[in-house]
């Protein structure tokens, strides 16, 4: 069983994942891990992997963990954290810990093992948007769970060990540490503004059109002001909202337009740029947040974390948001 | 100018070091800087690095900037911040920024091209702690600095560019955030306890003595309950001491000595393996403070930072620390 620890001076949580490595020697340093040619995540091998949680696009008559599908969630076959168990929370001396339930889900973005999320149809990459809320809602109805993380990693410098396009998500029994910050970054803001901080910097965004990559009638994309890595980019909804699940199935439409476009526009500036994203909404079963906005980020892996990151919580930039925006604009 | 800007919601700093690349293409993944063969850190090469800063066991009669000395410290060439100007704050908008004054140096750890950190012989060690001290009480007169992060990177994967041994330090014009999270976390703790949580955790380590990597009369070396990654170690002086420039010569002998069998434990589990570490110490001209414990955090670099991690400030470590600390015992 997995086990979540807290750093007691920072309140930084960490999860022991013992199954995942046993040995020093086992570490391979960020190395795919060789599949040997095979593909867990291709039709025809769904019942190499755990069985599905969710399918969309499945053809009438076939039975569950079959082929002919265009998306599927499956649980990851090594979890982070684990499904079955009651929370159990205790202390050691001055730490404190609890054992690692969640949930770790893999989104397989599309049946084609060369497909890649940028250039998928959007018809094909709505599904995945889909996906991401009808498992954020379903995970939601379990009470231990607090949050939903979901997220992507693309190439191997970004942390991605299998091919096929695939998204991830955790559910997790604790509210993540960067959640939090941003909550509470968001409310301190509001009690001094009354206004919600992400719709100002949409506003102020618009009106200086300096770090403005693109816009639809609903969304926003941005190069944000202090940007971790060259090229992060927000995509944000126009209209204020707390819950990403709370999106109707035409701003889901609209959303896919949106990320698309910024994807693509990335794509030309850095062919092929390993990167994460990250979705971040309110918490589980929250009421509407008057302070917080959902949205995702996407952070190209162009810079590396050394030792002055780690030690500082600094980032190192080498070009501002302003250039950057520049590019993608003029990208396509 | 390099740039300091801050993140509105969350006020975290980043360093916009625009000298460092221009062009998206400019952009080489993790890869060291090909030098040709040339070091410019090697003795014979010293004026290929600007002026010294400082010099250890240089053979007296000899000018500055000449071979023949045992430890150098001189300013980065491509400085992630300048020493030159005044510190200008700004705002726009709802923005925050300052010129990114500060300073950025080198540590050359030794003259011999080959050398590395874990296996110099004590008496040219204790000259790299010495160097710290040095620079850090030096650059402690510049009234523009907050704080001084001495760190640093070892190996390919860990962020270095030169293959010479050397450290880092960067004199920062504002306090680093993970430096105030952990003087925040250590104060709330002391005003509910009356004890720095440093000294508490000591005392729980040799008591347990399940994460004691190994100690001496001065220093423990310990592996953290809750790691970021597998084989973090911590060094901490088991007296209480919030300041890294308060140590006697005898205590940075002893920590040589604790320092470099650490290292040799991990090398010997690991060899080669990648790693950064930073010195936490108190901010600069700060009065000695009594919840807050001056240490050093040693992190390998084994696992990726991808999606999860970016999003939720939670890292998934594969080795629970008492069984990474059985290793290290059992090495040498």
């Amino acid at each position: 069983m997995p086990e979540l620890r807290k750093d007691p001076i920072l309140g930084r949580w960490i999860i022991i994942s013992k199954e995942r490595s046993q040995r020093p020697t086992d570490f391979v340093i960020e190395e795919f891990k060789s599949t040997g040619g095979f593909c867990p995540l291709c039709p025809g091998n769904e019942k190499t992997t755990p069985s599905e949680v969710m399918v969309l696009g499945r053809e009438p008559g076939l039975p569950p963990n079959s082929a002919g599908w265009q998306l599927r969630v499956v649980p990851n076959k090594f979890p982070a954290l684990v499904i079955e168990g009651e929370l159990l929370k205790e202390g050691e001396g001055l730490y404190d810990r609890m054992n690692g339930i969640g949930a770790h889900e893999v989104v397989v973005e599309s049946p084609g093992h060369e497909d890649r999320f940028v250039y998928l149809p959007p018809e094909q990459m709505i599904l995945v948007f889909k996906a991401f809320k009808n498992r954020i809602l379903d995970l939601s109805r379990d009470p231990r769970f607090l949050y939903v993380m979901v997220f992507k990693n693309y190439g191997r410098a970004a942390g991605a060990s299998l091919e096929h396009p695939h998204s991830q998500l955790v559910a997790l029994p604790i509210l993540p540490r960067m959640v939090t910050s941003e909550l509470e970054g968001t409310l301190s803001y509001y009690k001094y503004k009354d206004r919600c901080i992400y719709c100002d910097i949409i506003r102020q965004e618009l009106q200086q059109d300096i770090r403005l990559v693109c816009q639809n009638d609903r969304f926003v994309c941005l190069t944000p002001f202090a940007p971790r890595s060259p090229f992060e980019m927000w995509i944000l909804p126009k209209q204020h909202s707390s819950s990403y699940t709370d999106q109707s199935e035409e701003s889901l439409e609209r959303l896919v337009n949106i990320f698309s476009e910024s994807m693509r526009r990335l794509d030309a500036c850095i062919p092929n740029v390993p990167y994460n994203f990250v979705l971040h909404t309110q918490p589980l079963r929250s009421a509407p947040l008057e302070h917080y906005h959902w949205h995702f980020e996407i952070v190209p892996k162009l810079t590396s974390i050394a030792g002055f990151e780690w030690g500082s919580g600094f980032y190192i930039n080498p070009m501002p948001p302003e250039d950057t925006c520049k590019y993608l604009r003029e990208a396509l």
